[in-house]
């Protein structure tokens, strides 16, 4: 199968009106009135963003998750994505299957149409790209810069679950001693994000400044308080934790310091954003409204940089943010 | 230097207001009223598209070119891109500054600006893309489907001069035969094909429908035929060929040959669309006045696929389209 059957077989049966059937060059879009549209890109590399050979349809779908999740921390609601494409000759019918699929799902899910893109033949890695495209009315994207001192700090979700996943796949579990559910749990969380999109509303209303979390939450943190010039203050003992991955912290010869890893370590995509205080209690009703679980962490001060408080104290990180998460598909 | 000092250091100086300084997550773009916008999207890869190791400016630098050579095709006008790069840990700061040194040279030349992007280390090969965007008045977009028979074929520039600079590129020049300034003028060719955004606008108003030539002539009329279910016949003594490469042409032992693979060969960059008869001498003048050779090479038939003449007999081609350029660095 070369390029032109990948796109006519698998691909094209995606496409939405704008792509042409992927039979030209370029998509087209016509922007509503009234409307600004977000773009972002992110691309995965084999080896690198996801274990060398662990294909199937995750590999599609979380390249949509983590730029959907991109257009969720700008408020964004999501129309429709380009796509590129690098692969080795080696890959089969069963790759182009899976990806599609794994598209298919994720365009469902969240309602966006694939626009184009293109494929190409590499003899290295296998290199993939989206570039989503999603729409606010006019002058409502949530930026990075816009934190106030004195708002107060949300979370979205929990953190280290995505984490905990990939240590399952890449240590024995047997080391790891956590049950079958957890796994499951877990691997979920790394495999496929939940775009945070559902609370994409209230941001473009109430939140001053949002990122989404995926170098880690004290990396992403920093980039949310330079660009707004203000420091952010955040008490770890606030930091949400799911169930299962309270059961594994509480195994830990060093509980602080596995707590650690889960803020340093990427791959959440849950988002991180600010807002006045004045609307504390309106969040906690919309996390309720939505079944989507919006944490406070702590507050934007005057200053720079990101404290983490652990009872009040301030305590310290070596070093923050991951720039690669394996190599030889060993973790990093 | 990692991701993030080349973003600030090389990438933010480049970007537009919409690109917020490349220092959020995302881009905004508030459309024109009245204009639709158009998407386009195409992939680099090290040992495929160009050669390994060999970069200086040109490889961005082509990069927004064949993209903008996309849009040309469309009749639209750029705006501006997002950038994915995904690079070895081993280039250094010379790649760097002739990255972005040629894509500051194409934005000056063609008008458009950096919205954002992203860029990954990668262990395999060196793998770039870019999504442009565009804008063209609603409805005015010019597709592939639209040829009707009786259409006269028009093709831009001239075709093969890109096949003969990366033939000086890999080929030891005694055994080619050319002089300095021939291999200079292929070279550009290859590596700075010009987007003939010049005429978008008359193909806006005149064209029924318009490819752009990255696959070769024959390959990208099949396309366009089948695209628009009609048959195109193109005359091979009307081929659009440059002094420089007349002059290599004299040279082979088998003119004909040497000739088709100019027709099979891609890189060129050229448009090829098909416009009512009734504008023959319109799209003449329009050449003149443009300063840009715009050529009439056949008719659109009814039927299917490409005939190319000689002499008014049929000749035929082996394979059309090339699906890689080299291999280990050597032209396949």
């Amino acid at each position: 199968m070369n390029e032109f059957d990948f796109i006519s077989e698998y691909l094209a049966p995606l496409a939405g009106p704008g792509g042409l059937g992927l039979k030209d060059d370029a998509a087209i879009l016509k922007p509503r009135e009234g409307m600004d549209l977000i773009l972002t890109k992110d691309t995965m590399v084999e080896g690198l963003h996801f274990p060398t050979g662990n294909y199937g349809t995750s590999l599609s779908s979380k390249l949509l998750r983590v730029n959907l999740s991109d257009l969720a921390a700008k408020g964004a609601i999501p129309i429709g994505y380009l796509l590129s494409v690098a692969l080795p000759k080696t890959v089969g019918n069963k790759f182009f299957k899976d990806f599609s699929d794994g598209l298919n799902e994720v365009q469902k899910l969240f309602d966006l149409n694939l626009l184009g893109g293109d494929t190409v033949v590499t003899e290295g890695k296998i290199v993939i790209t989206a570039t989503l495209i999603g729409e606010v009315p006019s002058g409502s994207m949530v930026k990075r810069d816009g934190a106030k001192v004195g708002n107060s700090i949300w979370v979205s979700g929990t953190l280290g679950d995505a984490y905990l996943g990939l240590k399952t796949i890449f240590e024995a579990n047997s080391n790891l001693n956590i049950n079958q559910n957890d796994i499951k749990h877990f691997r979920s969380a790394y495999y496929s994000p939940v775009p945070r999109l559902l609370v994409a509303k209230q941001l473009r209303k109430y939140a001053t400044a949002c990122i989404d979390i995926s170098d880690g939450l004290v990396a992403d943190a920093l980039h949310l308080s330079q660009a707004s010039n203000v420091n952010l203050t955040i008490s770890i003992d606030d930091i949400p934790i799911s169930d299962q991955s309270q059961r594994w912290l509480l195994f830990q010869s060093d509980y602080d310091e596995a707590l650690k890893k889960f803020l340093n370590w990427g791959d959440d995509y849950e988002l991180l954003f600010t807002s006045n205080s004045n609307n504390d209690d309106l969040f906690k009703r919309v996390s309720s409204e939505l079944g989507l679980r919006l944490t406070k962490i702590g507050k934007v001060r005057k200053g720079e940089g990101v404290n983490v408080l652990k009872a009040k104290k301030l305590i310290s990180f070596d070093k923050t943010g991951h720039k690669h998460m394996f190599a030889n598909n060993k973790m990093l």
